[in-house]
């Protein structure tokens, strides 16, 4: 569909290749005949859990976080590794890393594109109910530092309140999370 | 707060500082005292607004993304610029921009970082009310096409269904204006 609306790339150049992410510029004729540039961050997906305890709580990860030189409350996430077939194996591992649970159910709820101007980074966002730990869980990432809480529904609205909670995957799954509960 | 959580930068590398994105690749001290690698990407910051007709439909623009390479629908939106004081203007003139609306009330719905992992790009939804059109609305961006429609909360939901609609910002709006209406 939407073809009249198509841009047409005469030339891409790579800019970077790193762990995360790939960055390029296309250069590009737009439906006019006109020319423009594009530049484009290419990223492999990532997931995101709302994971909900027994006792009617959320976890949540606190994580230093570079690009905005801070540390923040995110529901446990994680980039999708490349031999990963889908995004439900990259929810229930890393589910597992990050907390130390493994669940008895894992639904999706949405997926979306973080940032569609620049980048083509999906995240795919899970529910997991029925938590219990587990007593080896994989191990955390060597370069990650994390502390893990457990909050309500009203907790979480105050850390959203308050800005500890900030990020568009952790606020849209306490949205949904509300939304569910009529709150 | 949270100051054991943070990495102290040890050199900054700029790959790119191009229209739209700065990339930079930070060496890190962690809080262990190892050293790690940071790929980052900064931005000045987005707007979304939903607008809401007086005939209770959400307007809709049709656009091409490249880092996507598809045309999907999104609520009105665009980048800060660097000569406006802060978002609640860029919401203003994006949604006349962008729709040839203006608006008798335009209100913070919330915020959110879309991609804290890499990117610091902070995105500011509003909810603008008592749209009228006028006459001689300010010209669109010169290298974007755009094509506006109006939806109602169903055609909406139909629209993420599909994919068409596939966005943070346009998901998270929607599911706000469904829980304003409680269906």
């Amino acid at each position: 569909m939407m073809d009249k609306f198509k841009e047409i790339t005469t030339k891409r150049e790579e800019i970077y290749n790193g762990k995360i992410i790939q960055v390029v510029v296309d250069d590009v004729t737009l439906p006019n005949g006109q020319t423009s540039k594009r530049e484009l961050v290419f990223h492999q997906g990532a997931v995101g859990i709302l994971a909900v305890t027994p006792e009617d709580k959320i976890v949540l990860v606190k994580q230093y976080r570079k690009a905005i030189e801070r540390a923040i409350l995110e529901i446990p996430a994680g980039k999708i590794e490349a031999d990963e077939p889908n995004p439900f194996v990259t929810a229930m591992r890393e589910l597992e890393e990050e907390t130390g649970y493994q669940c008895e159910s894992m639904n999706r709820m949405t997926k979306f594109v973080t940032s569609p101007g620049f980048s083509n980074e999906w995240m795919y966002l899970y529910e997991a109910k029925g938590l219990y730990k587990v007593d080896n869980p994989l191990p955390q990432d060597e370069d990650e530092f994390l502390e893990i809480s457990e909050v309500t529904l009203d907790e979480a609205k105050g850390l959203i309140e308050i800005g500890d909670i900030c990020d568009a995957k952790t606020i849209y799954a306490i949205l949904y999370w509300k939304m569910q509960r009529n709150q």
